[in-house]
């Protein structure tokens, strides 16, 4: 039984519309930080003792698309490992539950990376990362610690992430906002769905955010939280932006998530360096310097309470136990 | 001494950015509607008594922009009627205090017919369509009463508005939902230039904002309120789209603003044919049947409370006092 552990991370740099939705290609490159608070342990063992395989996330068993997903990388798995055995897989979330995160980038890239050991290949990052996408596009950077650059590539060989920055040594936090919400949610793939179909901003979305790669990068090795956390925030606004224009028109955004997305920009104005950037939820994550936190979470909290509020530090990318 | 009576109108497809902004030309057309509720009385007189132009507002003197834009709009008027006297301008807005809107679109209008008029000149209502519109692009509407069509044009004498429908013998109101807020106001002529120079998006809200001009003005003909609303929040959501995608990014909604887009949403799936529409600014205005009043006025209500609400029927054009 081989285990391994993968991180989530934060896309500063959004993953937004696929172009080809089997392969999981986005339409363009999206940068990330992995997250050291939140991560799936995942174990595979193949076993010519079972009929078919036995997939169980937090103690349940999986159905659904998350199912779809898991095995499809299985059966890539033993594409490649030329096997035919079914696979065991347990697999444990570790999420504070106050950070309203998506499990599904820690989880595929954690079972990429165990159910490839397992299989007896031996395989490098940049090929777990191909794997990972297979599962969740967003899988295929939580292989990597730091800074993260997927690109979005032309087929499956030349769409894998990389890393910008492994280690990172410089004084950057993500504080995760839980926004209170009774509204439905829209997944991310149909919202991304939408947008692609309906939007007349997509496009402009794509070459935008394109764009952005270099500047970012350049940002990140720079160490440059003023011009990360602006980039990103715009980025961020981008891709919501898209949503408003869909047809019909949405929004992931929630009246506290305007609330907080108003205090960053007030503090930001009162010489606070903190940036907001927004999933495909109602959810804010602030991008901050360690040192501004304490000021942060006073600010924050007097709009969702404390309880709704986590601190994130760099993570590493996957690892087995 | 003439007095003329104009009244505000909301526009349905947004005018929302200036191809050139010394003759105030739109880059795309825009539909409204006429309200009947609030209206601007501007008395006009030239005398040769006057040294220079004497305005007032509500009984206080007009300054800044206000003050260069009517006298942009009387050295016309002077001009086309070869005088060279001063005038005296009286002007008294009419608006209950919790519609939230803005009034310089029934001003300008007003200032337009009455110093016209005073100026001894006789012009139709296309000319004073263009005269209105050199002080506010939307009073060129507000000439006209019910559904109006700006044709965004090519140069000053292409530029103006004209009736769809003046008389609006069917089923339609609109709610004006005023937010609290203490956020500081960008004015709608800085965020229209910010989003023009900035947002990657303005090019594709053009389009589709100039696309949707010939079926919103069937469904205003066939009264399809459902076609006319789905068109009109479709637009506005556009239009905020691009301030969100704006660099920097920038939003007029606030977090009630959100709350009421919502509340709306959830009503339209519940079967109530109600639509949102924003300017730029956080209040809402919804578009409704007549008969859905009450239970709009129930529902928005719980919200931002009775006193924010107020209920508009379709407005007259310009008229003389």
């Amino acid at each position: 039984m081989i285990t391994a552990r993968a991180h989530t991370n934060i896309a500063l740099l959004k993953y937004w519309g696929k172009k080809d939705s089997e392969l999981i290609l986005p339409y363009n490159d999206s940068i990330s930080l992995t997250l050291d608070q939140f991560y799936t342990d995942t174990s595979v063992e193949f076993s010519q003792h079972l009929k078919k395989d036995e997939i169980s996330v937090d103690e349940k068993p999986l159905t659904g698309s998350g199912l779809t997903r898991a095995k499809r990388v299985l059966d890539l798995v033993r594409g490649q490992a030329q096997i035919h055995t079914a696979a065991r897989v347990y697999s444990t979330n570790h999420v504070p539950t106050s950070a309203g995160l998506a499990s599904s980038a820690s989880a595929f890239a954690a079972l990429a990376a165990a159910s490839a050991k397992a299989a007896g290949l031996t395989l490098d990052k940049r090929a777990l990362s191909i794997l990972a996408r297979h599962g969740s596009g967003s899988a295929s950077r939580s292989i990597f610690g730091g800074f993260v650059h997927w690109h979005a590539g032309t087929d499956n060989q030349s769409s894998y992430a990389e890393s910008i920055q492994s280690k990172v040594d410089w004084d950057i936090n993500l504080i995760t906002v839980l926004i209170n919400t009774n509204e439905k949610k829209v997944s991310s793939t149909n919202g991304m769905q939408s947008v692609v179909k309906t939007s007349p901003f997509f496009p402009a979305w794509v070459k935008a955010a394109q764009a952005d790669v270099a500047p970012m990068t350049e940002a990140i090795l720079n160490k440059n939280l003023a011009k990360l956390g602006t980039l990103a925030e715009e980025n961020a606004m981008r891709m919501h932006a898209t949503t408003f224009g869909a047809d019909p028109s949405f929004t992931y955004f929630q009246p506290q998530t305007l609330a907080i997305l108003n205090t960053v920009r007030n503090l930001r104005e009162q010489g606070v360096k903190c940036y907001s950037t927004v999933d495909a939820g109602p959810n804010v994550k602030v991008i901050c310097a360690k040192a501004d936190n304490e000021l942060l979470l006073t600010q924050l909290a007097k709009i969702v309470g404390h309880d709704a509020l986590s601190i994130c530090n760099p993570g590493p990318g996957v690892t087995y136990l």
